[in-house]
Parts: structure tokens; sequence; C-alpha cells
């Protein structure tokens, strides 16, 4: 598991070159990281988000398995690579910023993206157009699991 | 658009209260900001994403229409506000550690979501099992603005 290769990509240009040029310019924030959103490329299911350094965006373009940067662990971390749940990429985008990443996948693996052993981890659904505050109460969305 | 009220919601509690209770604990960042993520209610694509804070997040709760945080501008930011393409939210979910929101959106005005014109601000492809690297180019993704 130790990285033997570091990834190095162009730095950002000008907003022209970020916005409408082709070079991938991905940018980074201030710890080295990039938000990754990863979403069912069946059904389009949000399943999970988190952050990739460059070496995670690196390996996850070359080997099209998502790696992610764990923020708790400070570590690389292969999803996937202990539940056998592994990210195969369908298609990875960015976006007008390039300061994020998009990942359209397919769960392999009993299916389940999230820890809790659930399909995707946004399982639950907040409360829209009512009172907004200490008293909010979640409600469980939709069971999705019929993968 | 000066802000009179001001929203508080309950803080994080046990690992078992954020990831299965019902009770919402919206998990602010050292900023004071939680990622957003929007998508298409009808088609599932990735439109956007950027922050809230607790005011933008109480907001969009309260009014069933999208607020973000501007970190660019330091200010609420009502998404459409001057373009008219103001997201009207299907669904808003958070996910198990509740420090990402996920809204399900319908994109009012002309339909584009992205300040370039465009139907979803992930309008190029990132290249999957290749060489990353200084040399990695995007690829304009297929035109999706059939809306």
């Amino acid at each position: 598991m130790a990285p033997t290769k570091t990834y190095a990509f162009r730095s950002p240009g000008s907003k022209a070159e970020v916005e409408s040029g082709l070079d991938f310019r991905p940018k980074f924030d201030a710890d080295g990281l990039i938000p990754a959103i990863v979403t069912d490329a069946r059904s389009g299911e949000v399943l999970m988000f988190a952050f990739m350094n460059a070496e995670a965006l690196g390996l996850s373009m070359e080997t099209g398995i998502v790696h992610f940067w764990s923020r708790s662990r400070a570590a690389l971390w292969k999803k996937g690579g202990e539940s056998g749940n592994v990210f195969k990429i369908v298609e990875m985008r960015t976006d007008c910023d390039q300061d994020v990443i998009w990942l359209r996948v397919t769960v392999e693996g009993d299916g389940h993206a999230c820890h809790t052993g659930r399909r995707s981890c946004f399982y639950r659904l907040v409360p829209v157009q009512g009172a907004a505050g200490e008293t909010s109460q979640l409600t469980l969305a939709p069971d999705t699991d019929d993968a």
C-alpha cells in the first residue's frame, strides 16, 4: 500500500484556461485536497462524498478504481479495499472551476457504498419548507437497495 | 437581502446519534460551512457543487429554494437570484456523518445551472485508465442540454 509514485498536475491557470480549456488543471485546496462526488452510474443516486489528494486522483485516473484521501486516518484510501465494495469508474468529470471531481461508478462486492451497510450514505431526508433549526427532524429515505 | 434571522442547529453528538439518529445535526467545518451537492431531480446529473453556512442551509430548508454561501464574495447567495435560474428543491438529504448536503432540484429560468451558460458545471470528462499528470487532457462531455 505504500505509495511509490507522486503525481504532478498542471497548476490552475487563468480563468479562461480553467473554465474553457482542455488542459486538466485540478485545483487542490489549502490542504492539498479536492472534493469528489460519487454517483451510481445507473441510477444517478449520490452514493458518497469524500476527498482526494493528488496521489488519490492520479491513482483513480490510472487504475479506473476510486481512491480517496482519508482525512481522519491521514492516509491513502482505496475505497472498498477491505470490504470488497470497490468503486469502478464509468466516467470522471470536473467542473467549471476544476475544483471538484464527479465520479460515476459501479459498486463491486455487495453493492453497498456506505460503511453503515447501506447502498448510499445519503439515507436520510432533511425536511424542506418547514421550520429550520434545533428541532429539525430527519426521516429515513425510501429503501433503494434493489441492486 | 440583509439577513434578519440566524439559524441554530443542534451540535453534532455521538457517532450513534449522528449516524443512526433522526435529529438533524449538520456538521459545519472550521469555516462554518457544509458542502452541498446539487443534482437534477429528473436526470440525476450533477449540476453544481457549493457550500452553505447555517443561514444558507436554514433559508433553503424554510423556503425550498437553494441558497449558498459564496466564499469568493463572502456573502449569502440565492442561486439564480440574478439570472432567474433558481433551484427549487425536490428533496434534500444528508449523509451518514451529517457533514454533506445533497439537493435534488429543478432548475427554473432557462434551466442552466452553470455561470458559463451550460446546463451543468460538469461539462468536461477527465481521462480514465490512462496516464495521469501534467499532460492529462479533458474532453467535452456529450451535450445534455435537452431540457
